[in-house]
């Protein structure tokens, strides 16, 4: 009988005996932690922790065992979930014109390299624009937008997003703005990939302004969307050294490189439950 | 009263309970965890954590946990230790010709940086080669050496460090090699800095070995020594970005700077007990 | 009349009046040079320069332009070459079974990220092999190799070589060693990829030995392939942090994306006609 | 009779015929170029140059060469200069309360890495706040400053300034705010480090900012000073990886090595003539 793997997440108030209640728990339901990691935030008073565990139980469900550390934390007051790891989230990409995320997120995808189940992709640009990738077998949804239509097109994407049971939204590259609502009713579920090092470009045409600026390091961010734009928790960034010998258009280039690999991070982490909300910032335990 | 910080690290064969066993003897002694770490390595079987807690009893002192924790973890057969964090260890740094790995570990000691008591240098150039530094205050031992006295100077070498107390070694680009029997006394309590991206480039000249391979990256590698040359357990290593136009002299003056940096990082993680030996490996929780 | 834009590179024994030559010949064609770029090598005594221009003249072809070089640089000796940038370098991609830099060299192609013409894909594996990426429209040979057929395989790949005038092949992840013969007559005009940072970790599995050892960053090298296996000049490196977390999977994972970027850079780099072969090393001028 | 080497730069309205102008007149004064890097700003349509070359001449001084260049580059209004390469330029050094970017560059200046005259260093606080280096040999100006006598302490800095014919101005860490005709006066004459990644967190207290901000690296500005705060050319910059577990005093910390080694690269290279201002931007010539 082989082991099953399971990742608790937890975040409370910081008090004495979180760790001793979990771990005794998990101990008494004869489960063995492989990888813990805690974090405990002295300004927000706050603590995290991400423990993996596997059993040899073979009735040992994350049900049975939710009702074990349920238990055990609520003096705690604490935020926490345990996922089975061979569960798999269902996500949906959006994208506009521009699709090396979208292909890079599905070259990965394709491979097992992200435990995910990819539901399909929404597009405001028609299918016959991504001619240089495969969309085989992947559920397409062509949902145009003019300043007209935007409130509808919202409406048709968040029941699509219900209809499907999506839970986590990757905006790859996708250069529509959501509305306040549709954001803040995606808080912690919607990833996006900004092509700048926040806080520096906000807004439109980052490379272009970081051209103008003369910096000699562009970078890319992923961060959860709010209804502040370019203003969320970010998740992950990196940054490639330029020359003056650069121009925008070396720059779009040598940003793609960054904008892919920091949002294929970002998504990975998201999916081995690693992030945690902690106010306008985020924790990552790294693996 | 102000609490007061402690830090424990244990490592043992991997088995169910060890982190009930040591979180819960924790609370009983109503010490709060303020950071965990942990490491399962399912190749090798052992289990590695760092625990850092707070006591606000005042009664509570290293020896008084220490009972508690050596009544909990006799069962896993752990090597373990309790750290008051207020405590120091004693440091001695060897050094020959190239002093700015000294200069910089010297900076860093008298700004606050490095948490240590430095004991004094050593080295095998009389004081007078130094004029680039300040060596105001520190004890400093001119112990010559040469293919005559080799034995004898490392006998004087080895009586110093009993005497003083040393806690740790850091060859701080000393270029003697110790014989092997003073090498495995030292095991775990001698940090070398090696001038390379290791594996690559061992021995001597590592810079000219780079030039001539032509390598676009030059590295270098803070290590625990043993008695196998440039092979002991890899604590901290880094690198940058050279190009055709760099001659030998520009990779050392590069060199300098990645040095100094990758032996600090790999000094502090040591003096924060971060780092494990994991057989020829290291374990270093990141901080 | 829009301007051409050519790129001469030349490399000799350096000789005072070189610059003067080239520079007043191309002035008095009306040619306007835009970016400069020489190295003297004041080692290997030789001069390597790359010069980007543009001539207004419509008349002015590369042959015409060759001519008057001709005669400017005879003095020299120099190895030199004129190339429209208009005109595109005829690529082969070798790969096995793994397609992650197949797949990254396509998408770059297909977006026109990389100025060349994709002749076709080598494969000692089956074409129904690749459901991850799309190959259409692009020619693909699957030539088996086993013990038996190695020297009438490689017969085959080189007579398809000169059958399709290929200017350059790319190793991207192949996994048969070529012959010494083959690989001298391809001296300049084949790049591989090896996944490790050489001159650590040559051979096989290099991702087991980086585990093995204990290092703290992995990385990957694009060189010319020489009959010296790994030992060839290098163009390209790059690394990524790794921590003991990391089992041989993750390094095989974090590696995919180091070695795609770094065969991509080497590639640029060639087409741009950036890189020159010094002896065992290389001129790679930056752009 | 030993060569002697010299660096040319300059910076014209791009015209063809400018690179054939200088290699063809130092061609004539039996120059040999050894290294030359050129740009042309498309955008700006300026023509960038550094142009290093030996003179085996021993009559061959630097005057003696302007003359012939500025017949040669008359045609083009270009701003140029000949500096022999033994001459060293006249360093002044601003510090405030916090002295690791001072600490560094006096050990690279006394170890020989920075080719410079040390005339001295201004400070707003006392010559005994600096007891972690040794001052010894090195004039110290002591200026404080209040609401009250800011003018007149910055007139006493000019006029210092003059007295001792100071060719750079080196603000390391001084925090201190120059009034806008001061730094007009000095433009392209003064370097500062600001201690974050700009465009990102201007102003007081960066890494208070990027903490409260939760970016994931962190990084360090150098710049020349302009009238408009933290706005001024950027010459170089680079960045380290934080975590959610770096708290501000951390980032400090980390900051303090990405300021010295970018400010130190910012300083060697304007001392290499490798930084042309470039409107908003700068040039910079890698070496």
């Amino acid at each position: 009988m082989p082991s099953r793997s399971f990742v608790l997440t937890l975040s409370c108030v910081n008090r004495p005996g979180i760790v001793a209640a979990f771990s005794s728990t998990l101990f008494r339901a004869e489960c063995n932690i492989t990888d813990a990691q805690q974090f405990d935030d002295t300004e927000s008073g706050r603590f995290f922790a991400r423990v993996m565990f596997d059993s040899n139980d073979p009735t040992a469900t994350a049900d049975v065992l939710r009702n074990g550390i349920e238990v055990a934390l609520r003096p705690f007051e604490a935020t926490w979930s345990i996922r089975d790891r061979s569960s798999r989230r269902r996500i949906m990409v959006f994208v506009s014109k521009l699709d090396h995320c979208l292909a890079d997120i599905l070259y990965r995808w394709r491979i097992g390299e992200l435990e995910m189940d990819l539901a399909g992709v929404i597009s405001n640009h028609p299918k016959q624009n991504y001619t240089n990738l495969s969309l085989d077998g992947i559920p397409f949804h062509y949902l145009p937008v003019s300043p007209d239509n935007r409130p509808a097109q919202e409406a048709q994407i968040e029941l699509l997003l219900n209809t499907e049971k999506i839970d986590l939204v990757v905006l790859a590259r996708y250069m529509q703005i959501l509305s306040d609502g549709f954001s803040s009713r995606l808080l912690g579920r919607c990833i996006n990939i900004h092509h700048s090092f926040l806080p520096g470009f906000k807004g439109a045409k980052p490379y272009h302004q970081a051209h103008e600026r003369g910096v000699k390091l562009i970078g890319a961010t992923a961060h959860y969307i709010t209804s502040e734009l370019d203003e969320g928790p970010i998740i992950e960034q990196d940054v490639e050294r330029i020359t003056h010998r650069d121009r925008p258009d070396d720059l779009v280039r040598k940003g793609r490189d960054i904008e892919r690999r920091v949002l294929a991070r970002a998504l990975r982490y998201h999916l081995e439950d690693r992030v945690f909300l902690n106010g306008r910032t985020t924790v990552v335990f790294p693996g």
